[in-house]
């Protein structure tokens, strides 16, 4: 398996801990998703290792990309349960999360494996779709429950912080004004005004690329109109210097339904932003 | 068949009548326009009926998806002339038409039969192209010609207003300087003008996918680079609400040339979009 | 062989003349440039010639379409030799070079091939990547090395002016900032006061079609994501407007890995706006 | 939904029940299966009801096409529960059950619904691979592992017979030339001979689409080159007649890994033949 | 535009008129006929000249290609017109026809422009589908009835000598038993004989493509699963030398439905193969 | 980078060696060899490494895959002589050579490498092409030429066996067979002779995918219609056994090309077969 371009190779030393979780689990529109993990780690090493609108390099990041869990499939509990331990033992060891999903469903056994350790945790999601339905298709684990799950999880749902959702049943967005921090259509402003409050408190993100409109990233599975642009992202990613992340993942880019790459072109290049944002401090210091 | 999301079954109670005009006629690029009712209809499953941004749902506007007008192939005249006799019905009846193409000539049908009972009608254009020609491969009926048609249709070719154009020959933007009411590149200000200045007169409204630029409107016969956003194009249906739109037409997405499906979803997301803003109200009062 | 748009016929009165470099030499994630001259042609036919933003028509613009420099495959040497003799003497006739890649190598050979009659030529690069690397896989030929090359023709290599640089190694960035007039990220600013500074001096562009985001041109062999936008680049050519262009190429678009051709179509366009821009004029006069 | 050309409408009075089981839940290469029954049936309507090779017309066939089982996505368990549950309705009921797949496990959820009736059923398995491990990717239920399952829920599991088979484990092929009635690389000679020995006994017919050649049948999870031709198919489909089938499925048509729909096209041809040459009978008599 | 092959330049001089008729006037399921024409040209280009199965070289034949007829989009009657006159021009100056569609309504126009000089025309017709319909979808002009209309030209219908015909309607099946010379799922018996029967009458040839299997020539609009393979194709070319084939059409092939271009290469290795049978002979005497 | 299924890692004592050499040297109509070897890898673990024909498993054979040839693009020459000079270092310590291209021209450096310890070499060479002529697009070195090339290599030109030859030029036709044993259109029965001719003469096998059909074999970059079926093939591979094969390339499978990547796995058996039908035996005895 090839890994993440720069990958280190020693866990013990590793700040962050990057791994591949391919589940395809809950397609409803269109599959694909278990593929993103390998797809962006090649498409890595077509993207430089240096950020020159950050001036950092990833070369300077503590990271190191450990591949991917094993997916027995059909078995999405058994799936989430495996997930979960993996990130619970990282955790524990103090190592900060990187996960590349995979269908949405994985970050609720990210979030439930962080929270193991971090019991007070803030979570940031960006994405088209609210996912806060109680059931879908006959199931409450779904990527269109996903959210709702997650909220169940916090110490608070008022801390599932949820960011330019553009798209939701009714019933979900009216549960998600009264019981999530939850911005319609809206993203830089109250971005700040959250990361202010969340101060050093431990922070959770969950990035689906859908989040993005369908010209920068057509290749993923229910694709949604309307949605912000690459500048608009970049931007969010660099606000985060100095939060407190200490699991973030990126989900739903599903490669077969894509052109050229171009979304998994994307995909390594926010790891990197990311890695460089949020990893290269604490190697400088 | 698959209906649009949402469709009412009665045709009598429904303000709104949508019909999808599967014709590939005068292609001279590339086909595939037949394709786009069932698709659109097909992915409009994977949007929501609630509109966050505009704080309604499908499920509260009065309309019936009656299908496609059938289309015996390869005679131009006898299908603009059964599409005519359609929605010269329709409109008698005192519906709203929602006519989703096929290739742009389908739109002079829609013309024709609104104007039967609206002698006084306005048609708003968007379009990339002026689609002004007078002759257009050896034919007088072309996706190329459609407007100059619909000019002559019109009580007053002043009455055919033309935004956002961005393409045509030296002699078709010069006669529609001189004989319709043509913006180059321009859509916004001239566009609230405008409806000032119709009032409530009825409007035919004509939008052609390719208006948006190839990005985000991948798949369409003759794509023009430089084209509008999509969130200029969700302005601009806002703007219309509170017109007296008796006629819309949706033309020229072709699925096959499409990636991941994103035209046709996009082309649903309008439909929804146009039904509740220009259809809720006049349900709920 | 199809001719680009409106391409005379004749070399002798022509003032531009265009040809087609088809190489494919030093790919290293996605081939394909080889196919853009002739799709390229192709798809001219799919826009007009009279442009409505500039108000001029490619009719009256004096160039020539010669068809393509035969490529013997596998040697990349004596292609570099071939084109840098077809330049070399068009210019020495006086003629101005459009040429269209092919991979971004062939713009060292239009380089050579014009600076033998022009001296004190300056560059302007508008790409993605700095492309300033001085070995890249082994060879110091190569797309990624290609601008380093130019840097060493030039009388000073400050005269080297990049725009809109997004990637690049920590060394070739910093090597950039020493030795060429690098602008990370930055387009509209740095390139009007260039202008200024370059009056009246002979100047060759070099357009990589991946300074693009890859959403508007997707059909590329290395897309970068967050590129500017068409709109962007349009007001760009529009400032060259006066400027003494000798030479223009358009590299790196790949038409096996576009989606419905709008790369070549943009290509297409970007050509007639530089020819009724640059070409216009002089025939008026 | 599109029902299957020429489809019933009564269930009461059908001989033969249709219907698609859209899994696609244990995926090791490629998914897509779950797309399979409804271009099937889309792509029946592109067909001719008429047989010339058999001189019957599906007209005359006495099936109903119930539209497809729902799926709850990521349980792979409680699908396989609900599929039995309706297998075992329809056949208590008299009914001969047409299941289109989805992947391959569906078909233990088929015969374990049939097996309900008929004790002593005999199955006939036609496919690339064996299908006879236990264990896969780490689990009991997949579709490498289906067909040992179906031998352990026979009354005898020499009543599985496995035909054209060409590919397996060493340790696969070495069991089921123990455990069942295995034919490697042979389907015409060994089929007539277990006809024979069958007799009236109830019967159900597995299909894998792998089975064919992947140039016939290139739309699929797993091909696997060097397979029979379609002539060769369409011969044993002729060789069943007068046997007594109560269950047969069409498994593993992958729609998003085809071309121009061919392996779709074909899947609907052999429902046309299958029904025609064991339904048309009854009817006639 | 690119020439066939080695076509000559000199319409006096030459034996054989090659032509393209790129209508896609009567589209049912998938389109793209249209393309077909230029494409089999430009891959004309990758095959060579030289037969070593035939021991002839296309250099010796003499030929020309003319291009192709334009089409007015829309209008199938004008066309069939057009088309109709240009092969009645052609076949009064005693050349040979031999043209590319197009879809198969075409043929009408080339058996109708052939008859007009040779009163006694034979027709051998190579198909998957009778095309001998009545009507389809509203027309007496299209793909499905062609050949119906076609029988209606000959003096007598029996001259329409149907081959390895396997697709149909009851009805047209029936029909074509009783007026033409229908030969279901046979090839080379009866086509020897018919061949014997007619001598040196003047023949038309009439080649649908999709009377190959789809796994040889996928890029149609109708692919008919289990037809005949391309060795048995080109034993039949061969049993024609020495016929006097007056008219020879190659129809429906789809270049956007085919995959690598494998269709139109065949197609142009077909064209190769029936000039050298038919041409290179009269050249050498 | 994934291996071959079932590599074993030493170097030292295997018996075979296999590597990637992927090179897209000189493409005349498409690319994309230069992915065949690492896309064969991967398609190599979605078959068994047991073989129910041969009745012989992969776990047997004594082989190594040690990766690719790093390919510095733009000079043929070089690239020549980088793998020449592999392939004479292994062939020098007594290794069986396994070669993956890449296009057909590495198979020149291939034989040179094994010529340097075999002096009486024969080479058996499977192709649609004769790949004889003496210049090809200005250029000696070509996959069009590399026959003529190798034949020039070996001790007697008629030591180059040449089968299943469907397509050359006359004269590269004429050449062969006064200086080749040239076997057009014909496979086993010559082969067959030539083996018995042969006897233990050290062996090297080329094996251009396209020998097969396009329907079985797509993804090649100049398919040539009417070739022959896999279970030919497969024949030729085991008529082999015995023979003193002590070089093997399989070359010209392009995946960008391909349909579902059924060439590359067909690929991937055509590897299997070849190390277990000419590996297996030596490791048992």
């Amino acid at each position: 398996m090839t890994r993440f371009l720069e990958s280190g190779s020693g866990f013990a030393s590793a700040e962050w801990v990057m791994f591949g979780a391919p589940s395809d689990a809950t397609v409803s529109r269109r599959g694909g998703a278990q593929y993103a993990p390998d797809v962006i780690r090649c498409e890595s090493h077509h993207i430089e290792s240096y950020s020159p609108s950050l001036g950092g390099d990833l070369k300077d990041v503590s990271f190191v990309d450990l591949g991917n869990v094993f997916l027995s499939p059909g078995d999405v509990q058994s799936y989430l349960t495996k997930v979960e331990k993996v990130v619970t033992s990282f955790a524990g060891k103090g190592k900060r999360i990187l996960m590349i999903g995979g269908d949405h469903l994985v970050s609720l056994a990210g979030v439930r494996g962080v929270i193991s350790k971090y019991s007070d945790l803030h979570v940031l999601h960006f994405d088209a779709h609210a996912d806060l339905r109680d059931f879908y298709l006959g199931s409450r684990y779904s990527h269109a429950t996903v959210m709702r799950r997650v909220a169940e999880c916090l110490a608070k749902s008022k801390r599932l912080h949820q960011f330019a959702i553009r798209s939701g049943s009714k019933e979900e967005i009216e549960w998600g004004k009264r019981n999530t921090d939850l911005h319609l259509m809206q993203l830089s402003e109250p971005l700040r005004k959250v990361i202010d409050e969340i101060g050093d408190s431990p922070v959770y993100v969950s990035l689906d690329i859908d989040v993005l409109d369908p010209s920068v990233a057509p290749g993923t599975g229910t694709p949604e109109p309307n949605g912000i642009g690459v500048s608009d992202l970049f931007d969010v990613l660099r606000y985060m210097k100095g939060l407190n992340v200490v699991g973030f993942d990126l989900v739903e880019i599903s490669p077969p339904n894509d052109v050229n790459n171009i979304t998994s072109l994307l995909g390594a290049k926010i790891v990197r932003e990311v890695l460089i944002t949020l990893g290269g401090d604490s190697v400088d210091q």
